[in-house]
């Protein structure tokens, strides 16, 4: 089954992916490999997740910030890739969680990015390398902040 | 023209790379890419543009403050590369920010090192995938720090 | 010498790497490198290395967080490649250290792992690019977490 075919069957849609109005780019190819810029966890162009784990937002909450911000890298991997197919592997991902300074959970918000990546790609190419930090604050206050790199096979 | 000239027009005098009293190195090489390392606001030997944003400095400050961080990633890529020209992609920019739990502008702030690569390499090798963080201290206070990753072409 | 002789002259036994309970891996392998997961500093399946910088944790102590958050990079390496004497080059380490925000000695924490990088790999291997940054809190409340980049050569 194609990972197209597999998101329609999960129920989601992948936003379009729009140049930001700055001098960097959402991404990057360098041989066989796509650098995927820190994404936010817009929605129709809407920033949403906003809030500081230990503070204002659930755990709950951020894992859906967390996959929200999944959704838009892989939106972001098909403007790079042409085809989700043709991922081969999420070699690592970068989760940075705003959180005070008495915050300890960061891994399980994390799981909301690596979940939904291993639930659409499968366990193979889904798995991944990643660290999660806890940072003082992230652009617009949003909650959750991730990057990533992605192996491809040009076709 | 060369980038060394454009600099020069620029009136960017790059600064010496000296090595870190310490086991690590401003820059590695693995295949065709440089990876720089965390890169400060240092001039002339001293350091520059201390603070946090959202506190003690200001975004225009801390966008001239990421300029300086990205002058001394160019002076570091010219010691790896031997020229700039050799540089064929900024493939990613890590931007750590010093910020307070309810500072926003961070992307404002990394567009001070950004806007620098595409002035000085173009659109197409300047423009890069990043990430823009806000970090609850950096060394030696300084408001921003700057890692990246860089493709060239061995000659 | 081999690296496991050395280790076991230095007197460090490398521990076992389990598997995260979770939809991430300790590694991956992309080509010809080696993405390591942010590292933690356990010991014995036990988490060590509590606290802030700045606050209820000193420099020494921290220093030797780091070791160990090396030591345990080390074995995910010896996982990963099957013996460390294929490691060829120590390409980048992230240095996250949880940290107040007037703290500014990140660089004498970071060296705690940067050194231990020389002392197995010697200066031609293990001489790094890093970046070393403060955070305002990590996972279960350590002081420092490391990831990393290294090449190897396949056999």
């Amino acid at each position: 089954m194609s990972i197209e075919k597999k998101l329609a069957d999960m129920g989601i849609i992948l936003p379009t992916v729009t140049m930001p109005a700055a001098n960097y780019v959402p991404f990057t190819i360098s041989g066989s490999h796509i650098f995927v810029s820190g994404t936010l966890p817009s929605k129709d162009g809407v920033m949403t997740g906003k809030g500081t784990l230990g503070a204002n937002i659930s755990l709950e909450e951020a894992q859906d910030v967390a996959r929200t911000c999944g959704i838009n890298i892989l939106a972001v991997l098909k403007a790079a890739a042409g085809s989700l197919d043709t991922i081969t592997r999420c070699v690592r991902l970068g989760i940075f969680v705003s959180a005070t300074p008495d915050y300890t959970d960061h891994p399980k918000v994390a799981n909301g990015v690596s979940d939904l990546m291993v639930e659409v790609f499968g366990k193979e190419i889904g798995s991944h390398a990643r660290f999660a930090v806890g940072v003082s604050s992230l652009p617009f206050g949003v909650s959750v902040e991730v990057d990533g790199v992605f192996e491809f096979s040009r076709t």
